[in-house]
Formats: C-alpha cells, sequence, structure tokens
C-alpha cells in the first residue's frame, strides 16, 4: 500500500536494520526497542491484521518468528523472549500492517505484564459457550 | 508431564472453561483474566516453550489461534486482540507448556505497553548484524 510504512520498507524506500529477508518475510530492528534487540517480522504483503491475513502464511510467519527469535535470543543473551501481535488500535497496533514484536526479555529488566482479575464461575461458563459458539 | 498443569487440564484430571478443542490443540479460559474471555491455546503435547516446538505444530496453531481470536472477539465485542507468547520465566511464563494469549482489548480499558527507547544508530547497525549470524 502506497501509505504504509512498512510497505516502503519493504520496497527499500526507507531504510530499516534488516535481520532476516527471504521472498515473503522481513525482519528488522523496531526503531523504538523496549529492550535492544526488539525486532519486528512482517509479510512483505500487506495484510492489516493478524486477523484478516492468510493461514498459509501466518503458517509460514510461525516458524520463521520461531528462527528469528532463536537469533536475536541468542544474539542479546537474553533470559527469555516475548512474541507478540497487536490487532487493531486498541490493542496497541501502531502501524496497520501485521508485525509481530519479537521482545528480548531479563529477570531484572522490570517490565510488569498486565494483572489478571478473578472471574465467576458462572461468569467464565456463560462467556466459554459464547465464544464456543462464535468459533467457525 | 505428570507434575504440569496444562497437561492435566489436557488429560481432563483438571477442569477448565474449555472453548475449541481438537485432536492436537485446546483452548480455555484463562482463570485470571485480563480482560473477560481472556484465552489460552496450546498444544495437547508437552513443549516448554514457543522456541522448543516442532515448526508443523506452530503452524498448525497459528491458523487455529487465529480462529479462535476471531471468536473470542466476536463474543466479547472486543475493539483489539493481543496475541502473546511468553518463552521463559523471564519474560513472564509461569507455566512451562506452550501457550498462546489471546486478550480482548477496548479503547478505555487503559492497559499500557512498555514504553520503547532510542537506540544509536552505530549500536542498531552492530546489534542488526549480531543478529542476522544468529539467525540460523
Amino acid at each position: 500500500m502506497n501509505d504504509c510504512l512498512f510497505c516502503k520498507i519493504v520496497a527499500g524506500k526507507i531504510p530499516a536494520e534488516k535481520v532476516y529477508e527471504d521472498k515473503d518475510v522481513l525482519a528488522f530492528l523496531d526503531i523504538s526497542p523496549v529492550n535492544p534487540g526488539h525486532t519486528l517480522v512482517l509479510p512483505k504483503e500487506h495484510f492489516e491484521t493478524y486477523l484478516d491475513t492468510p493461514d498459509d502464511l501466518l503458517a509460514d510467519l510461525s516458524k520463521k518468528i520461531k528462527k528469528i527469535a532463536h537469533g536475536v535470543k541468542e544474539a542479546t543473551e537474553a533470559e527469555g523472549i516475548n512474541i507478540m501481535v497487536n490487532a487493531h488500535k486498541a490493542a496497541g497496533q501502531v502501524i496497520p500492517h501485521l508485525h509481530t514484536h519479537i521482545i528480548p526479555r531479563y529477570i531484572s529488566d522490570g517490565f510488569k505484564h498486565w494483572v489478571g482479575t478473578k472471574s465467576s464461575e458462572k461468569k467464565s461458563k456463560r462467556l466459554a459457550e459464547k465464544i464456543k459458539k462464535e468459533i467457525k
């Protein structure tokens, strides 16, 4: 897409610190890393979110994400890795071209995860039934 | 594995609010949801992290995660979805059996994302080279 920042990086019109590239997938360093080595992996073809990307492309990406995450972990000597996709603005997606964040993590880095709540058994049962019906 | 909580759920020894099940994959509600409908998707077979799970299983999971995420989004009327894997304790993994979090999100839910930092061009270039070498 003409006005998509990531499509411009794919097309070589905007520079990026690339760490992996093949005919379908590109990975480069996030310009605003949570920790050094924070990498974005994306399909070269433009799809807005994970939810509207073809299954075969997601499958291909999932394997390459593993390979790239291993490389990031080795190179950064990370103790853990987060692999995260934000789908839509409400989930923190800034660029509307599917990308997966690979974030190197350390016991002492101090990043907090969102805190869970309690849900009543009755509410959970009702919600599980509702979700089950919507999975097609 | 005998002492794995998720293996016990897979085996039916511990109850869970299941939303999806097939021969290889199980999904159920997180008992401590960040938002209602927070769902965990996992392979029935025990692998500790994303990084040591076979490629074909990751590929299969990636497609089912999409399907389940659509269902969660519809049922919860979410405005966005986070799809997140924590690999190793340092990345927030609590149960050492690969699981993907599907988290319904809303513009107004107030969850903050980790803030990025700036990295010098020189440092980024060096790090990108290092990562590139470690991707095998």
